[in-house]
């Protein structure tokens, strides 16, 4: 079966799978999951059909709770049924959850991980929100990138409804869910294939009907409650080998194999770091740089753990290669209070049993000097999307060689308070970005600059040969507010789940003039970098605007720079201050990623597309507007000095309260 | 201070400390922690005053997340704020507990422990609720009896408002929060000693106002979130100490000395149970035992955690004694698909890091025989409820001296299916049955049974001197089922956590003619226990009414057998079928407890106090009841040989389902 590509995010390569393979679907959109309600919603509407020619029922609740209800309502009534959320939703949802796993009903929920609300509410991505709902008896699968959610929900789907147990799949919400990727498709034809039509059928049959009565949900008392409750240990104890299966038998038809525990690094690994969720691609972008460095020794390994739950110590364990002794587990949540975080615990838990059975047997054989000496320790990371780099993974790698590791550390921030965190060196870097373009759109949230470079990279995955990769950082204020695409394209598979580095952007795109003073963005930008400016300063003039330090940069790196005056470009075309189409032209013609006729013909096709259902005079100011872009698109002269005084935009605090400033 | 003991149960213990300590209660009542919200607004609807001399504002909400809102609020305009819940219910409060722990707002919620719905709902008593709320960052505190209710809902409003971390305040449900017992109250006056008004105030001086803006519970974004959220570590480390400052300062005020992690036993134990509930009664009385059948040896030892979180994994392992070598950890809950369950795998995670150390230390000493061969297993006991007695304990202790120890084992019941049960002796008792008097009162779900029995164990543990424990034993049917009352007292402290055994009970009485057949009640009865029946048959003809295996009991164990019409009597005394009144007479009567007229002359003032509100004509009708029954009681003449070919009832399953009958 050949393959077919598309470029989807996340949240569309879930709710691909689950409108295929569902008859209900009961929502409640919360953000970052709100997409996959959305999608299923609007192809319900119009009238598309799942695997097996039905349209599926998309009903919105009056909440999450309302929405985990009806699912559990319709699978006793024997509907393939699934949900979508994130965050408090997701809390709403346990009580259901409970019954749903006890009563052994296969359903996927799908889940773009978001912080829980604490001390602030936020919309980012940890895994706070799944690990409160890692009680209730759901088996619990995760997704590192967007290729692996529809692969994973694939998965997910067969294993529930081969062993019974359902199961939350989740990936990180918007580095995953909203992250743009060139994803293999699992193809109709292979869903026919993987999902077995008899156990649908047995679904059904299990159904509460009144053609074959039995009692379900009855109240119990501690006559039967305990021994009742244990009579689902057999489904749990073969779980794991249901989810193998599957993943094997997914990989003979889309020759993508997955393990329970996928160990990539080096043989002879010495330390090895143990984590779930879109940081594991970061981490095995940095292994794989770091043995590279040093190919004789090869010191270093990773353990992506896929099936949380249950789950499956002597398999995780046995992943491991036997020369590694130090290991460091990290968990993208906060359990204030706990001894560490959960992965961290139920891997220490596997490994003292290892460790007490193998001094019991060097004590039985009295060579004690054979027990392994080991090291494990346990770290937070990435609370509520904070960036997980590859200096973070070198900085907890090199902890672990320390003699005495900070265990129960955190990474990525400057604990100054309590002393957690690890320092990191900034400026390393692997060499992943050599391998590919690193583009960087600076936009004004609204302004249509993501939907723009969507389009965009859409366009550039989808050549032959091409991978791409979007990543679009908004704040929760979102309209109004700063919104930086970041576009990382070529020839190379693109592992990098991280925001684009210093100095490593080929080209920055400033769509707001202001945003020049604001934000040092030329220090993304790589040597011989292109920038492009919208400002209203003719070529001639545009470099007496820029602020000292820009002047310094652009100079230092050799970058070329273009300007246009996209809102006069955008209003003579009666698009108001509709930039989005015009920045998106100019992109194309300076970067020369793709021939420039065939590059307008396709931005022309993705203005169809987005805007055709809304109005089609939208779509023809567009097309104007694209047409009259190129010449009013001007390089602008460098001189070999920086003249400028303009300042950069500095923040004063001296007035501030003792909050900012503490005594 | 002189010692005011009263008789009570674990739900008034809680609630008479939440009612002083409060100004808003927020409610909706569940079962088994209704009469925590009951008490506390018929309190307040009747004026009685709190600590400060205000009365609490006790408002019913719509549900129980309606209630964990408005408890955020009240705390947020800086009331001292508490609420009462269990099972569900506490899963509708996990969203905003993760905002008020996270906001370090003092409060303390008061749980009466029951199971979440699973495979079925069921009201009674495990830690599946607690559990799923241990991811929110509240502190957990744990009490094991009804004393320990009242002193640790102080200790836990003491430390919340000294650390700033809310307390999830747990006990069993059913088991703790029904149980009648003595308890040495903490007064008024102590409670003025223990609160600190500098406390309160700093509570009402943090509440939101226009007076001194500030703004809380904004949206944070990834810049700021992440280290925001570690801010709170500080108050997280001190909180152990502050609960154990609590607990000393406690101790200087009441006597009464409590530890974060109570260790009871031989000091050279080389076996422990660790465990948290009422099961730690049991498992003390039964520690106790073991270590006096065998006092040279004393290998028992017992760890009760009353922290549960913050958990202080250095306090715990050093409240071990060194020689302790057997580890069996017990948890009150089942997380399926999890490699073990809550306490283990803190408690393993613990013990890694200490091995791993010791392991470090010896082999830099180049001493490794010298590092200690430790085993420690994790199991899951008392599901809803199900019993947990000394024979199980010792059981537990069994395993651990088997050269190869079951791990996630259970206990109590017997698992066919996966084969995880340990079996347990249940003829095995302590000795404590010897120290008191057990009686057993077998009643018809709201025949009066329970409230009479209540009556009766208030009035005898408030003789001085006196130790009671009453236990009722519904089930989830109430009215209409069968309920059994197991009534101890004697001179000695009862820490017996479970029904009375076989052949320990010195009194029993059957309340309904039919139960006789149906239950082999005096499987119970001690050797020349008292047997009391209501029956319409006369004295000289009950003999032959009786089966033929209770008749045989009689004989054997030499029990002296009292028959009453009970209904008759109440019927003639105008109650209808009220017998209660009647019954408890008749106890007092045979049993000699009490001074025949001191006796009559409390059940009169019971009977005035339970009914006085409702009707004196109730209240009239039960004292003639009182003066008419004693001549009504008949004692039974014993023959010699059984005689009677009356069967018990039997269950009959042949034409049963495939599901009561499995091929």
């Amino acid at each position: 079966m050949s393959d077919q590509f598309r470029m989807m995010d996340g949240n569309e390569a879930a709710a691909y799978i689950a409108y295929q393979l569902n008859d209900v679907i009961a929502i409640y959109p919360i953000t970052p999951a709100s997409p996959m309600g959305e999608l299923c919603d609007s192809w319900s509407a119009s009238g598309k059909p799942n695997l097996w020619g039905t349209v599926p029922d998309v009903i919105e609740l009056q909440s999450e709770a309302g929405a985990a209800g009806a699912v559990h309502g319709a699978l006793q009534a024997g509907a393939k049924t699934c949900t979508f959320t994130a965050s408090q939703g997701l809390l709403l949802k346990i009580p259901n959850m409970f019954k749903i796993a006890a009563e052994l009903t296969p359903t996927v929920f799908h889940i773009a991980t978001r912080s829980v609300a604490t001390h602030a509410l936020s919309i980012f991505c940890d895994h706070s929100d799944v690990m409160a709902a890692r009680t209730t008896g759901f088996a619990m699968l995760v997704s590192n990138s967007v290729q692996e959610v529809m692969d994973m929900a694939t998965i997910a789907e067969m294993a529930s409804l081969q062993g019974r147990v359902p199961v939350l799949h989740f990936f990180d919400g918007f580095r995953t869910s909203h992250e743009v990727s060139k994803v293999n498709i699992v193809t109709r034809e292979m869903l026919r294939q993987l999902i077995d039509r008899d156990l649908i059928r047995a679904c059904r049959d299990r159904a509460l009907s009144p053609e074959h009565p039995v009692v379900r949900g009855t109240s119990q008392n501690p006559d039967l409650f305990f021994q009742s409750r244990e009579a689902s240990n057999p489904f749990y104890d073969a779980f794991p080998d249901v989810v193998q299966t599957a993943m094997d038998r997914f990989a003979s038809v889309t020759g993508r194999h997955y393990h329970l525990y996928e160990y990539v690094g080096s043989p002879r690994a010495d330390k090895v770091i143990i984590l779930m969720g879109s940081g594991a691609e970061t981490a095995e972008e940095t292994v794989s740089y770091l043995n590279k460095q040093d190919a004789q020794k090869g010191l270093f390994g990773l353990l992506k753990v896929r099936l949380f739950r249950p789950f499956d110590a002597q398999r995780l364990l046995a992943a491991l290669p036997d020369s590694v002794n130090k290991i460091a587990v990290l968990d993208r949540t906060k359990e204030p209070g706990a001894n560490g975080e959960p992965l961290y615990k139920d891997i220490s838990t596997a490994l003292l049993q290892d460790l007490l059975q193998e001094l019991l047997q060097a004590s039985q054989s009295g060579e004690l000097s054979t027990v392994t000496q080991q090291k494990i320790i346990g770290g937070r990371f990435g609370l509520s999307s904070k960036e997980f780099t590859p200096a973070m993974v070198k900085a907890v790698f090199d902890e672990l060689d320390k003699p005495h590791s900070k265990n129960l550390f955190t990474i990525g921030i400057n604990d100054d308070l309590t002393h957690t965190s690890l320092d990191y060196d900034p400026t390393f870097t692997t060499d992943a970005h050599a391998a590919n373009v690193q583009a960087l759109f600076y936009g004004l949230g609204a302004d249509g600059t993501v939907s723009a470079n969507k389009n965009s990279i859409k366009i550039i995955g989808e050549q032959d040969g091409f991978y791409a990769q979007g990543h679009f950082v908004y704040d929760s204020k979102k309209s109004g507010a700063i919104t930086v695409s970041h576009l990382r394209f070529g020839k190379e598979p693109i592992h990098s789940a991280y925001e684009i580095q210093d100095n490593h952007a080929n080209f920055i795109a400033c769509h707001q003039t202001d945003f020049l003073k604001l934000y040092p963005m030329l220090d993304k930008a790589a040597h011989a970098a292109i920038f492009l400016l919208n400002t209203t300063a003719a070529a001639s003039q545009a470099w007496e605007t820029f602020p000292a330090t820009v002047q310094q940069q652009i100079i230092d790196k050799n970058i070329a720079v273009y300007v246009i005056d996209a809102y006069t470009v955008a209003s003579e075309a009666r698009l108001g201050t509709r930039i989005n189409t015009i920045m998106q032209t100019c992109f194309f013609a300076i970067s020369g990623i793709l021939p420039h006729d065939e590059a307008i013909a396709q931005i022309k096709e993705a203005v169809q597309k987005t805007y055709g259902h809304q109005s089609q005079r939208v779509v023809d100011l567009n097309m104007r507007a694209i047409d009259t872009t190129i010449a009013q698109l001007h390089s602008v002269d460098i001189p070999n000095q920086a003249s400028s005084r303009i300042p950069m935009h500095e923040v004063h605090t001296e007035n501030a309260s003792d909050f900012v400033n503490p005594k």
